[in-house]
């Protein structure tokens, strides 16, 4: 097995992985799948896989990750970055300059501003601090489609994560040599050189289990495999959206949220539209919140104190769960906290990873449990600027729908969403639902003749499910979220956009700090 | 022995104490210095008292407090109100507003705003909440006074307390009558029915103490009793500050600043300038910050993670130096935070109770040692508005000196302290400054022919001292904090001024909140 080089030390905003855990995972958890559900591999008709995006590695021409070879092993720019890898952003904020100086309208479709953890500024980082691994590399590819690669042995590429991570457009492809060029004349020839441009829409089949993913997983050469998608996108049909005016918010470490939309129209912020980037037939809207679970990880791991864990263990309660229990006895606005959930980053409607967290109000009665739902409140006004973003845009949201490991398991965030927007909010029946929706994906790629369906929609009018509980707005708590999301805005803009860029100037001194080190 | 009544909650920004627990202090502490020193209370030749302020409370006529009182016990308005009592903020700013539209000169001696710490607004508050407190007390007084009252039976009142904290002035006395009605018609004749017209300037002898201060205290009846001062006012002799020039911090649980000047200054957010304040013969120059060590104790109770605890206590630490062995193994700037020192309000040089805390910069990468070195260098960077201000308002200041527990343990942030002002720091020779302050008051107020001083000045020049130790500025750490000091005063200005009055409707939010509980 194939063993990473820990030894160096990575700088600020940077986020790694290896790509061997990928083939562990599948090694490992695919033949526990079988046997603990009895489910005889001869039944399995067809296999989809999600996956975070943009997650993205160098790679030979035979798929092998630059980082398994001996020479690379300590070079950190030959693994995999992760989506939230955010130390490209030089090379973000370059591309954005020079994309707006040439009026490329392809910023329009993302929001305006391209962001540090997409494809273009991680290739070019590496050809920045490690023009050996971008010369070596014959491929930059999403690990998502590399483990289609691996299991099926054709590069087949997702039109979803192309299409929303690699700026590629169904009509015109990837960017154009010329823009290349005008980031770096090395550059000109990136598509042609490291980039497939066998890309497939999402639901088609990319191939079939090959005998080494056979032997690898236990499932049965010959199955059909369809093609990768980014695993927010994925849980889209699992609730019903097969059609605009719906949001699916897919929370967990991050949030990202999905909808339809029957033209391309141009929403601030926004992540990327992509026809058939979700649902054939129309446009796939994205945004996101690049901080959201990480954001509560974070609170526990570093600003929790003794006594409340001894607390909870007393009680034999999960802190995160005694945090929520003092923090539900909290009447709303009681705490009289305010935070700018931006610890990772803003993603939506800011695009902008160089900012940073910010949080008002404390006094010497400040609990923790108070600056705990500060921070789940801070991620609701998050969505609540997203919404009404799209809102004002043309892509109207009537309805409010959430999946992921919060969603599933949080009573109190998901009827603190549910006050902040003012809206109900159901919840996916799947405790799963990116994995639940890739199955449906895989079932659309076996096709009917096999068992399956012909369509992603034919899938979701027969499998989607929601929970029976909804969250409903109560009215008082409205109320006071109104107040206190007004003074969120303000300070979103004041902070946001340039009225005040401390938050720049001090990771500008920070990073100047680390280099004196 | 009386037991206050612990069983009524009281409201946000509340702060009491019980008057019992000062005549304890008197009976358990002055005999144990007595026998661990040696020293025969025959050789004691006078008595001095420092005190917090405006920490006050409602007597009888006698000096009983009311709340020793069985019909008041369950009164919070019968206890000691303390200095950081915030809760009459509401009364402080009806005050500003009259006396600003009353174009009454005094505001422009108290920094131009009126602490809801002090005098006028606290009886205010009773007045307003509890009118049978007010109409049964014969006295409201500070508590420093109350102790020397005790001690001599002499209701001998403290220039310096009244000076600043209840706005006598030497050439004009308390408030006018008509400014009180003005208030409101009860308050007409509050100066002649409530508060002591006896005031002496400091260091006169106060009376000597009695039979039952002699039975409480092991002292002999007849020792000389000095007025009492304000504790950190009582520092500034210590140090051999008897000119201009020198400002003295004296650093605890809040910092008060004292530095003299020739001539009455109007400087923006002062706390008080008081003709023979300090030394006679001086202006006497007060400002302040309520947050210091309050700040870092309210951070080691709420936010410290429980391995830090734990790794503390493997390594036989005490946590705070724990924590600032590892903020202190960190770079200026390295954490990218900044933060507002205000989480128990500004003093100087904004005046105002109802401002709280902010921090800017968190990322998911912060650690606790990183929060912890924010807080400290935004206690540093408040303390260099000040000094600026000062300087700009002709009372400059040359020299600094520290006292108190902060001065006398901490040399990481006296460092800091001294980075960010940019000049060198000398520390008071007496771990206990004001107490060594209130000894030399007891010294003049037995007078040379009993074997201590006439004047203050005599006793400085023959009983001062620092510490060998000079903190001095790096010039690489004072470069990277003038870039940060630059962007903690653009929020300062931005939260402070109005130009974002968020702070305040939080906390409006959060009254409303508690309210409705």
């Amino acid at each position: 097995m194939n063993k990473p080089d820990n030894k160096t030390k990575l700088g600020k905003d940077w986020a790694l992985q290896y790509p061997q855990d990928y083939l562990d995972v599948l090694a490992i958890t695919i033949p526990e799948v079988l046997q603990k559900s009895g489910v005889s591999a001869d039944d399995i008709i067809g296999m989809g896989i999600d996956f975070t995006a943009c997650t993205v590695m160098p790679t030979l021409k035979d798929g092998t990750p630059l980082c398994f070879l001996d020479e690379y092993k300590s070079n950190p720019h030959a693994y995999v970055k992760l989506w939230k890898h955010h130390a490209a952003q030089r090379e973000a904020d370059e591309l954005n300059k020079i994309a707006a100086e040439r009026g490329e309208d392809f910023l329009n479709l993302y929001g305006g501003k391209i962001s540090s953890e997409w494809l273009a500024p991680k290739v070019w980082q590496i050809l920045n601090e490690a023009p050996e691994i971008y010369d070596k590399m014959d491929r930059f590819i999403e690990a998502g489609d590399w483990i289609v690669w691996q299991l099926t042995g054709n590069e087949a590429r997702s039109s979803c994560m192309a299409g929303y991570k690699a700026l590629w457009n169904k009509k015109r492809g990837y960017h154009s040599k010329k823009f290349f060029k005008a980031l770096d004349p090395r550059l000109e020839n990136l598509s042609d050189d490291k980039l497939s441009q066998n890309i497939l829409p999402i639901g088609r089949k990319a191939g079939e289990i090959n005998n080494f993913a056979a032997e690898l997983t236990g499932l049965k050469a010959g199955t059909a495999v369809s093609v990768t998608v980014i695993d927010a996108h994925a849980a889209v049909p699992t609730v019903g959206i097969t059609e605009p005016g719906k949001m699916l918010m897919i929370m967990g470490t991050s949030t990202c949220h999905i909808m339809l939309g029957n033209d391309e129209r141009m929403v601030p912020g926004m992540c990327g539209v992509v026809a058939d980037g979700v649902i054939e037939g129309y446009f796939g809207y994205e945004a996101g919140q690049s901080c959201v679970g990480d954001h509560f990880d974070w609170f526990v791991k570093n600003c929790v104190p003794a006594d409340y864990i001894n607390n909870a263990k007393e009680l034999g309660a999960n802190i995160h769960k005694y945090l929520r229990d003092k923090a539900a006895a909290l009447k709303v606005g009681e705490s009289g906290l305010l935070a700018l959930d931006w610890w990772n980053g803003n993603r939506s409607v800011l695009v902008d990873a160089d900012l940073t967290g910010m949080i008002v109000g404390m006094t010497l009665q400040t609990k923790p449990e108070q600056i705990y739902r500060a921070l789940i409140e801070a991620t609701a006004f998050g969505t609540k600027i997203i919404i009404d973003t799209f809102n004002e845009n043309g892509v109207p949201i009537n309805e409010l729908y959430a999946a992921g490991g919060i969603a599933e398991k949080d009573e109190f965030m998901m009827q603190i969403y549910s006050d902040v927007t003012n809206m109900e909010i159901r919840i996916a029946g799947s405790p799963q639902a990116p994995a639940y929706g890739s199955a449906m994906f895989g079932a659309v790629a076996a096709g009917k003749e096999n068992g399956g369906f012909d369509t992603i929609k034919e899938a979701a009018e027969r499998l989607c499910r929601v929970k029976d509980i909804v969250y409903k707005p109560i009215p008082e708590n409205v109320e006071i979220y109104r107040k206190l999301y007004d003074e969120y805005k303000i300070l979103s803009d004041y902070f946001g956009k340039d009225e005040n860029n401390v938050m720049k100037k001090l990771k500008a001194i920070s990073l100047g700090a680390e280099e004196n080190k």
